[in-house]
């Protein structure tokens, strides 16, 4: 048997991630060895502040400020810094120094996939990214392997624990938003600024990075439509619930065909929808994860587990270097991204899609009728009708109904919400909330 | 750009399955070209009986009874005739003659499989069964590559369709278990014999591939512990259900490490255990698969989704053929099986459960206590008691417990439920269930 030379793996970022994989490098190393063929020596983590206080498990000779020079070296290089630069700049040089890559980088991969995945496939170098979507639940995989011969019709993710945490808290223990953040906060769930999981940003970035997955397709972030949760009300909560649905914030992925309507492209979308209570998605709970998939031939399959947390994404990198390793062991140029479907990312406009409309309206005979004349001459029809007690603030008699339409177009359905909040009969809309996971 | 040649594609086999694959093969065409980055050409199908009604899809110019010579000028041979011989002898030629396999074949891999593994390693093959557990959830990638830097602590499987609807009738519906397998063979769920199913074998030989996978170590199928369903009566289901808990047939794959009793190894087996309710496996419900499964890093993580059916099972072998396909585009040997670990397969005696014990006793003081005595002289501690109502036929006063046990050695449990049945005070041992999916 031919004795390879060891892996040379350098890791950038020393965050609860990148300690994490360093830890598991080096605790698990004889395994590792083992599963691979051959040793997989971790020969530095390059860090901002060599000084700050770190993992005992990780020698401190390991740690250095030079990146560059780290790089260089290094058959695997690991990027779990973060943000957009240098991180991009930094995968660059390492695949053009010869290295596969390893990236838990959403926001990167979302900004900047096409460049990262045209320069690997000029230098034939590897861009894993397992654990930028679901943490430690494998879902890039089974998307770019398992389902390479089925046609992915439809994606619902759960894919931010911090809005998941949330949301479930409003739910279970009726919390305002702002109070299950702080709470999320208190629990290391949420971080100082949530501005990126609450605004709905991360989610939006996984939508993007799961549609040009699925679709075969390089769905740009500009391309997908992004709303966050601190619009979610207690109200909007308890009458979710009488309706038998839960609100979940969702990264939404859909192949869109129309020939009617001359529509051949996919849409992303993150934003927050009701969900049956019975679907799968309504019972993941917690800062936990969940991707729900519809393909063709496959049918309907759901992936859940722990989206975040230092050591459980720590398994997908670490599933993500014994690929790699293994492959600089038996050769072979491996896999390039696919995007020869080339298909339009189409504005939420043209989705089609359910809504339930909350609003406040004036208590008499007629009202409804009015109401149901507003939604038909939008071509929207009605599904369901709730009306729920008066308010008990209100000075004239008035009521709170929650209409449930058919699927439409968000383009019917936004002008049927304008012209509502504009009629005489409606005091104001009080909830506008789309549905998913009904077929 | 450089064009590939074809990939010439040879099919064993048109039952439910290989029909999907060749429907599949013929009207994606164009979209797994895109894929592969160069064509796929079906070139022939073998079968037993050219004569038989077949897929309109399907030209009737591919159907041979040579399966050898079919062999012999292909790249890729699937296999989906199923059972082991000439499926075996067929795959090796296959692989022998230099092509790459994909099977859907449990029974073969569980009997066979290092074999087969050993042929494609010396030859440079590639031996792909995503199909092969699981129908269309991605079960054996995730295993084998999403997980190879973790260490799988525990897998709770149900992997079987059949058993799974006949038990949730059971739970749902009130049926007997041999109503509720009448229904499914009238559904189609179960086959006319249904032995493989109801007796656990398919279980058994699914939990030894996942094994085998799980922990890089050759588990023989004489080493998994097998149990069917026939002896599971209403009166169990309904004490389970009174408990919390659910009956499942599982696929129980376990790490077993006691330093203390010398034990180092793993289990595989298939059984009827209880679930807790709020387990999410008990809520997989009809023929549904699931596969949970714990690691040390990634934590607790499930994968859902349809088991079984002609289609949905395409769906997984067209996932192994894209990936054969694009490694004959851009070459490279790709991953043989890792069996380094090369742990010991346990006997069921060596690992550590939970028992709930129902039983007939004499309806008087003291009896409890004697049960109690009973279990601790086996080291076995009581965890839950409960008394249910007198049976209406008893003629002596007679009452129904059930115990449940705290964690002890499958010896022990044994044991104990020998010696029960032994005791003057238990007129009858009437049930004895494992528990699974408590920590």
């Amino acid at each position: 048997m031919i004795e390879y030379r060891n892996i040379r793996i350098a890791l950038l970022g020393a965050g609860s991630v990148g300690s994490q994989v360093a830890g598991l490098l080096i605790e698990h190393r004889d395994e590792l060895a083992a599963r691979v063929g051959t040793g997989l020596d971790l020969v530095g983590i390059a860090v901002r502040d060599p000084q700050r206080p770190r993992d005992p498990r990780i020698p401190e000779a390991l740690y250095t400020t030079d990146a560059e020079s780290l790089i260089l070296g290094a058959d695997i290089v690991i990027e779990l810094m973060g943000g957009l630069e240098p991180a991009r700049e930094l995968l660059l040089l390492a695949m053009n120094s010869g290295a596969d890559v390893i990236t838990a980088n959403k926001a990167l991969l979302a900004t900047h996939g096409p460049e990262l995945f045209a320069a690997a496939e000029q230098v034939g170098a590897q861009l894993y990214y397992e654990a930028a979507v679901g943490g430690a639940i494998p879902i890039i995989r089974p998307l770019r392997d398992s389902l390479a011969g089925d046609r992915v019709e439809r994606i619902l993710g759960i894919v931010n624990g911090t809005t998941n945490y949330i949301l479930d808290r409003m739910h279970s223990q009726g919390d305002s938003v702002q109070e299950a953040l702080a709470e999320a906060q208190r629990l290391g769930y949420a971080e100082a600024d949530p501005t990126a999981d609450v605004e709905g940003f991360d989610a939006a970035q996984k939508a993007a990075i799961l549609a040009s997955l699925a679709f075969h397709t390089a769905v740009p972030l500009e391309a997908v439509h992004r709303e966050g949760i601190l619009g979610i009300t207690l109200e909007q909560v308890a009458a979710a619930q009488r309706s038998g649905f839960v609100i979940k914030l969702l990264a939404v992925c859909e192949r869109l065909t129309d020939a009617e309507r001359g529509i051949d492209g996919v849409s992303a979308r993150g934003h927050p929808a009701l969900v049956p209570a019975a679907h799968p998605l309504a019972s993941v709970h917690g800062a936990n994860n969940a991707v729900f998939l519809q393909a063709e031939a496959a049918g309907s399959l759901m992936f859940y587990g722990a989206g975040a947390g230092g050591l459980e994404t720590a398994s997908a990198v670490l599933g993500d270097v014994v690929s790699a390793a293994r492959r600089h062991v038996v050769g072979g140029p491996g896999v390039a991204e696919s995007t020869h479907a080339d298909l339009p990312a189409l504005p939420i406009a043209m989705v089609t899609t359910r809504y339930q409309i909350g609003m406040e309206v004036l208590d008499r005979p007629g009202v409804l009728a009015q109401i149901a004349l507003v939604l038909s001459d939008h071509g929207v029809s009605v599904e369901t009708v709730q009306q729920t007690a008066a308010g008990a603030e209100a000075a004239a008699p008035a009521a709170t109904r929650v209409i449930g339409t058919h699927a439409a177009t968000e383009a019917a359905l936004a002008a049927t919400v304008h012209a509502l909040a504009d009629s005489e009969v409606v005091s104001a809309v009080t909830s506008v909330l789309r549905v998913e996971g009904v077929s």
